[in-house]
């Protein structure tokens, strides 16, 4: 396999960029994330692609639950606040005021125009970042977008000419 | 759980828009798809949402390989043309030239942007959709992006200011 063609035509799948968070027991696990697409209308399923080694990763295996928070245009500083690991103060991550999801208590960011809470279908552990199917238990609309959803989230390519994550 | 809150928070996930293609037999399967993700860089995974009910994948689930066929910008009567069950003659697929992919036989459509060949790693057998994780064996890039890759693609807003598959 040509090694170019492979990150090229792997570079051209579009991404939003989502701070994957979760809860289990003490611990609060945060990550910027993009690896995501829905999988299924009924029941409403969506995939992550979850780095294996990472804090967040293990804390959504161990509590089974998650979310995903969208970020909005502009939310740059957001993003990349949490490729640093999260730190917990009260009820700030890394500086970003949360509060527990009601259905499955993993952090809902209060500043992302929408976030939903995920309880873990299945993990499939094959790559360097495992394959988390999450179940939608729960969704929240903090800012409407005014025209189309799709158009209004922070994407792969809003965070810099030269910043890409798969190929 | 709120369902115009759920609809809101996944339409905000941003899509690309892919000709997935299977080869198994003399059976020939081609649809328009647009739940795809990267989940791993080494090995080289994607995950595809396909509709459990396709042609396509029963063809796919047959052959055990399936190609991503990726469309650039101004290529949605491509798009629309495999919203319809794929009608093969001779080497064309819906009035689209293919040829077979290498390493898998999957079609490669000549006009696609790029394409990625991948070998079924597993399948998720959960929602109306199955979770179908390929690993890209072959890449092919026909057209070089002059840009960002992910600026290059046909977009699900693209085809249309109220066309979704998602929410």
């Amino acid at each position: 396999m040509d090694a170019d063609a492979k990150k090229t035509s792997l570079r051209m799948i579009p991404y939003g960029i989502y701070v994957l968070t979760a809860k289990g027991g003490d611990a609060i696990g945060a990550a910027t994330v993009n690896w995501v697409t829905q999988t299924s209308f009924d029941p409403p399923l969506v995939v992550v692609g979850v780095k294996a080694d990472s804090g967040a990763y293990a804390i959504l295996k161990e509590s089974g639950s998650f979310a995903l928070n969208m970020l909005g245009k502009g939310q740059q500083g957001v993003a990349f606040g949490f490729f640093k690991p999260a730190e917990v103060d009260g009820h700030m991550i890394s500086g970003e005021p949360f509060e527990a999801g009601t259905v499955t208590g993993a952090p809902i960011l209060q500043n992302a125009h929408a976030s939903v809470e995920c309880k873990v279908a299945e993990i499939v552990e094959q790559g360097d970042h495992h394959i988390v199917v999450g179940e939608v238990v729960n969704a929240h609309v903090a800012k409407s977008p005014e025209g189309r959803p799709d158009a209004a989230i922070l994407e792969m390519k809003d965070l810099g000419d030269n910043v890409f994550y798969g190929g």
